[in-house]
Formats: C-alpha cells, sequence, structure tokens
C-alpha cells in the first residue's frame, strides 16, 4: 500500500475494492499516527483503538460496497453518534449518549466508512477552544474553531478527512491554520439532522481533507453529486473568469494574507484564467453584522432550553453570545434576514461576470496561544449568503505557519468551486 | 372569567396578569374539556391532567411574568420534551423521552405557558395518520395531517393554541379541515432546535389557533415581533391590494374551494380592497414536484440512521418515502433547489405589485375516514417558497365541513400577511 498519509480517498478506496490491502490493516495505521501524536495535539474528544478495529474487522468480513468503503473519518463531536460519547463542546452533555447517528455520521457508515473517533469541538461550536494544539506550530498556536479537532487530525495525518461544520468561520478558519482543504458546500447539501443546531440560518456540514480532490470525492460520495468526475472538466483554466474579492474588511488583512492572495491570483492568471477585481454590492457590507445578529438570535433561541435547566454549564463567553442574542429584538432579525435574501440576489448577479470569488480566508497565521481560536471576519458573510467555499492552503506565511485563501462560488455551483480550487492547488504544487 | 373557550390569548393573558382568575383554574377548563372530548377525538399522544395542575400551581405560586403567562399550548409530539415522551408519532421512539425541550418549547415555558400535553402527529410528520378524528364532523373525517392533535384540540376548545409544524402542507390543511386559523411563519422565523428534522429546507414551526389575533399573539411573542400590534395597522383596507392566485393546481379545486375562493375575494373587495388576477412566473409550475424532490431527498438523508438501525419501525409508506428520496440523485435535488431559489427571485417580484396572494388551501373538505390525512397539493410550493401562509377558515363548505382560503404574504412580510388575514376573518364574521 502506498503510504497511509499521503494517498488520496479514491487511491485508498480503489487499493481496498481490489482487496490489496485490509481495511484493518488501514485503520491500524491510522491509529498508529494517532497513537504516537495525540498526546501532543489532543484532537480527539472520544477515541477508542479497540472499537476502530472492530469496525474494520466487520468491514473487512462483509460485501465491499459503498464509495467510501474502509476509509477512515473523523467526526466532529457536535455530531451524534449513537455507539460513542458526545458531548457538544460542553460539560452539560459530559456523559450524553445519543439514541441515533447523525444523519452524515449514518450517511458515511453505510457508504462503508470507518468511524475513527470524535474530534473535539469548541463548546456548541463557538468560541470557548478544546485543548487542541495546532500540529503545524512547534509552540502553541491555535488550530482555529470550531472544528478543531478535525483540522489537527487531518493536518498531521490521523486521518485523510473529518467532518466539520461552520456557522461563521468554523470550516475555512481551522482549515487555513492548520494548512488543510476546508470545503463548506452550498447551505444544506448535507443534512443537519442529529447535529447540535447553534444557528439553522447557518449551520453547515462540510468537510476537512489533504486535497481538493479528496474534499470533491468525499462531499460528492455523500450528496450523490459527480464533483470528483466533474473536477478537471467544469470549467477549462483558460475561459476561467476569476474575481478578486478582498470584501468589506480588507484593512483587517495583514501582510501575509494580502501577499497570499496576490500569489494565487498570479498562478490563476499563469494558468490562463482571467483575473479582475471585484467589488461586491454596497448592501453586502452589512452581512457580516447581519450574519452576527443572526447568529446570536438563532443561537439564544436554540439554547432556551439549557439556558432554563443547565446555566451553570455555559462558559461565561457562552453565557454573553446567548445573552446578547437574546436583547436582539424580532424586527432586526428581520431586517438581517431581509438583508442576507437581497443580498443572495445581487452576488448572484455578481456570478454573471465572473465565475470565482477568491478572498482571504483569515487575517492572517494562526494566533498565538490556546485561549482562543482567531476571528471568524472574512468568514461570516459567506456563511450567511450560503455560497460553496473552498479554503486551499498555499504554503506557509512569513511566521512560518500555513496561509491560503478562499475560492467562492455561485450557490449550488460546487463543482465550479471545487474545480478551480482544483486548478490553484495543481498549479501551486507545480511550482514549489 | 370569560368562557375559556372564546376568550382570545390576549385577553385571557390580561385576566390571568390581573390576577382575575388563577393560572390552575384555566389549567382545569381546559382539562375539563379535554376528558369530555378526548374519548371521540383523540388529538393527545400523552395527556396527564396531574402534571398540568402541578404546572399551574407553580405558576400561580410565583411571580407573573412573560407573555404567554399561565396559558394553556399544546405541542405537537414531534417536538422534544424532557418531561413527557415524546415519540415523534413512530413506534421506534415508543419510550423516547429527550435530555432537553426542544427550542419552541423552551420558550413557551420562559414565556410562562402551560405545556398541556404532547398532541398527536403522524408518523415522522408524514402521512401514516395517528388515531385523531375531525371534531368538526359527525362521521369519521381525517383532521388533516401531520399536525393532526394540534388541530383537533383547538378546534373543539381542549386548547386556545397548538404548536404545529409544516413541510408540505401540515399547518395549512389541517387548520383547513377543522376550521381553525393555521400561521406559518416565514421559513425560519422559529427555532427547529429539538424538532425531529424531516426536510430541513422546509421544515417550518407554527402554530393553530381560534383566531388571527391569537396567532399573531402567540408568534409574535415567542419572536419577539410586533406582529400583534401591528394587527389593523400594517395596510389601510382601502390600499390593500389582493392577488388571486389559482396555482397550477386549480384543476384540482373542488366546487366547494373554487366558491370560498370567490367569497373571499368578494369580502376583501367590499372593505375596499383591490383585487386582480395574478399568474404566478412559468417556473413556478415546477416548484410542487421540486418540493416533492427535496423533501423526499432530505428525508432519506435525515433518516438515514434509523433506516440503518430500525427500518422494521418504518411504516410501508415512509418506507416508500425514504426510499424514492435516496433513488434522487444529488444532481436532481441541487435543480430543484436552484428552481426554488429562482422562483423565490420572481415571486418576490410579484408581491411589488401586490400585498397579498390569496389561494386554495385544499382540493375540499375534510376527505372521509381516517386511514389517510388528505392532499397537500395546494401547501407544498408555499413550504418550498418560504412565504408566511395564513390560513383563514370561512364556514362550512357544501358537505357541511370547514373550508376557507390562505393569505400569502412575501418572505419576513408576516405582519401585511397577518394583518390582510385579520382583516378577511373581521369582514367574514361580520357578514355572519
Amino acid at each position: 500500500m502506498k503510504d497511509y498519509a499521503h494517498s488520496s480517498l479514491k487511491e485508498l478506496a480503489a487499493c481496498i475494492a481490489r482487496r490489496e490491502i485490509s481495511v484493518e490493516t488501514v485503520a491500524r495505521a491510522g491509529i498508529a499516527r494517532i497513537q504516537e501524536l495525540e498526546s501532543s495535539v489532543h484532537a480527539w474528544q472520544y477515541f477508542d483503538a479497540g472499537q476502530v478495529i472492530a469496525q474494520a474487522r466487520q468491514l473487512d468480513a462483509r460485501v465491499h460496497e459503498g464509495l467510501l468503503f474502509g476509509l477512515p473519518v473523523g467526526v466532529k463531536d457536535l455530531m451524534d453518534t449513537a455507539d460513542m460519547p458526545t458531548t457538544y463542546g460542553s460539560p452539560i452533555y459530559e456523559n450524553h449518549r445519543p439514541l441515533v447517528d447523525a444523519a452524515c455520521v449514518a450517511a458515511i457508515r453505510t457508504a462503508g466508512a470507518i468511524v475513527m473517533g470524535k474530534t473535539v469541538t469548541t463548546e456548541f461550536a463557538t468560541f470557548r477552544p478544546g485543548p487542541t494544539r495546532n500540529p503545524r506550530a512547534a509552540a502553541d498556536h491555535t488550530p482555529g474553531g470550531s472544528s478543531s479537532g478535525s483540522a489537527a487530525a487531518v493536518a498531521c495525518g490521523m486521518v485523510p478527512a473529518a467532518f466539520a461544520t461552520q456557522t461563521a468561520g468554523s470550516i475555512v478558519r481551522p482549515a487555513a491554520y492548520c494548512g488543510v482543504v476546508g470545503y463548506k458546500p452550498t447551505f444544506g447539501t448535507l443534512s443537519l439532522a442529529g447535529i447540535k443546531s447553534l444557528s439553522p440560518s447557518l449551520d453547515t456540514v462540510g468537510v476537512l481533507t489533504r486535497s481538493v480532490g479528496d474534499a470533491a470525492f468525499f462531499i460528492g460520495a455523500l450528496a450523490r453529486l459527480p464533483l470528483s468526475d466533474d473536477l478537471n472538466s467544469d470549467v477549462a483554466p483558460s475561459k476561467l473568469r476569476i474575481g478578486i474579492c478582498r470584501t468589506p474588511h480588507w484593512d483587517r488583512a495583514g501582510d501575509g494574507t494580502r501577499a497570499v492572495l496576490a500569489q494565487a491570483a498570479r498562478l490563476l492568471e499563469q494558468a490562463g484564467a482571467i483575473i479582475s477585481d471585484v467589488d461586491l454590492p454596497a448592501p453586502c457590507g452589512g452581512l457580516t453584522d447581519a450574519q452576527i445578529r443572526i447568529m446570536g438570535y438563532e443561537a439564544a433561541a436554540a439554547f432556551a432550553p439549557e439556558a432554563r435547566t443547565h446555566p451553570e454549564g455555559f462558559s461565561d463567553a457562552f453565557a454573553a453570545l446567548l445573552q446578547a442574542g437574546k436583547a436582539i429584538d424580532g424586527t432586526a432579525y428581520v431586517a438581517a434576514q431581509a438583508l442576507a435574501a437581497a443580498s443572495r440576489q445581487m452576488v448572484s448577479g455578481v456570478f454573471d461576470k465572473v465565475d470565482i470569488l477568491l478572498s482571504p480566508s483569515t487575517e492572517g497565521e494562526a494566533p498565538t496561544g490556546l485561549a482562543a481560536t482567531g476571528d471568524p471576519i472574512f468568514n461570516r458573510m459567506w456563511s450567511l449568503l450560503g455560497n460553496p467555499c473552498v479554503h486551499v492552503p498555499l504554503g506557509n506565511g512569513p511566521g512560518g505557519l500555513p496561509l491560503g485563501v478562499t475560492l467562492t462560488g455561485p450557490r449550488w455551483g460546487d463543482a465550479r468551486t471545487l474545480s478551480a480550487a482544483n486548478l490553484l492547488e495543481r498549479v501551486f504544487a507545480s511550482t514549489n
């Protein structure tokens, strides 16, 4: 077998399908990697090697069917698992064992995947960090959040793919800080059933992987979409129109972020793409505030049950988020939703002129320390718009930690977005 | 106190706030009504008079605060309750007791309401009926579904308000068959957290009540929106532009439905409104099929967990729905979502020309028998578009059972929709 830590999901699945390698061997390679690094990375909220091997043996013993057959996957601990504890990153749910799996967990099991364990999430997918360290840094740097464990686990080769969710910036930001691919599909692509609800207008299931191809293969398999086949066929590089979208928050972009955005544009231009600058229509300037308002209002509603019965289990920061959300009246919430609806229409017009928007993923490299997970300032508006986003890592920034860019396509234009991201990944690799 | 079965929620809340009547007295009036009629109506999946009285006494003993203080509410058994069993209408969850309440349940408790019990839902809010009878009919007629118990309970005065949810037609249809007001707010208005997910792009929480004013008061209180205050102020009747929208399914409307739609238009015209005919833009003709496709695809994803572990617990009809959903590929699903997005934009343009659309709620009166819950043919497209809908009952049809119409406003134009519905209700009452 090829090196477990460097095979693509498709290759690995093909090797398993041809029985060149057993599922147990794949599982054991992952287990070994986890056992080697977990004491320094702390990516896992729950990991039981015996349980993983048992799953692998069951798979080896049965008919090989399912597009993800034998592939090890990390599951964010915001997602219900009937056979593993599910804490949602909160002491309130310390001993929680759901009755049934989340829909996306059942989907990967039906597709033949191994659930390697539960990856660390921040508290209810918001801001209080877990113990996870950024495996790309020698000193303590945040892996980002809320999909902290998933990003770290993929970044250090513990699993080739891990589920993530994004409400503000919880897929793209940890992907950027840990130097992996983060793919947030169009809002609504994968089911949220059995995932602890934070803000239903925003919550989106996605994946963290080592390559764009893996992300396309994984989500394509679950959503029954031909994303992987379309990777190299959707738009010819010479016809690809890329709009550089600095967003209304460009003043927050550090030098490294500015440089990597310019580098991405240059690489795509060299590959034949047509580059232009794009200013979003003026109302889009309000999207970040609208996202904050909607998330607060909806979180206050979603956590009203725990606020009644277990308020002592909230961190101060989470309690403050809910308090702020409760103070938002319905009229302000409705205005934010109306702005979002109008902006979606306008942004859909932008995509008549360009195929893909290129924008910053983060202000810069992963901040120092583990007390906070960085700011989702460059991600919030895309979460609210619901467009597909792919973070493509492009090496390290001036501080020696990963940096990259976000490619955004039109709603339901996931194939096009992944195709452009794949092109950028390829031209970057060929120049390094 | 006024008659429990005829006071408005606002009046009842005011009486309780002035301590003219105790919460326990209100609760006991509701209990008496339930005990009188339940053996023939079967509206309740779970009802425990002792538990209701205990809640009422706790409320009487504490500071009177909360907009719904002391008001008895029925909770659809699709919604989690930590202190009552929650079956989702399925034998799979026969003994299920959730850890925490659904968000909307916690919200009414925080607002001071009494949870009177759990009302019967069809299986997972789809099509296999529960035992509920339509209380408006002497012989066995369906109350509609999926919010069967909620509609029946409100119709026969067991509770003044009951939660309902709609994915296809589960608020408007039972409201129509039982002759009560059904209000489906703009998609996303109330949190879905803790409600069994069927199709997250469509699932919408709403309410069934005896009057438009009660519906506005109830949802306004929970969403912190001034819906009740705005009832008589949003649009002056003489400026109200009503578009009669026969929908692409007009051939399915029976004589009674045709007559009641004409009657509603006439009543509004007499009140001063300007009536015109509206044909929706052509692509909207595909919305009903798109709704069916999206619901099937998403239901298959949402119930993948139960399909793996408890498939024997599904009815044949539900299993068939999931099977059909699994057969829908992602590309067809995406096309349906794209049609919905484009249609939302076009329908938003329609609302530049008219304030409110008036359309059929059902093919006709409640069908005979309890083996099926009627067809949501006239509701599916509005569920997919996400616009606010209010069903206003307008007396009985030729068969002697209730009929009424649906008023639909622009997305987030709930105040306007309720205001027009309130006008129609008022002019109808004044002519009868």
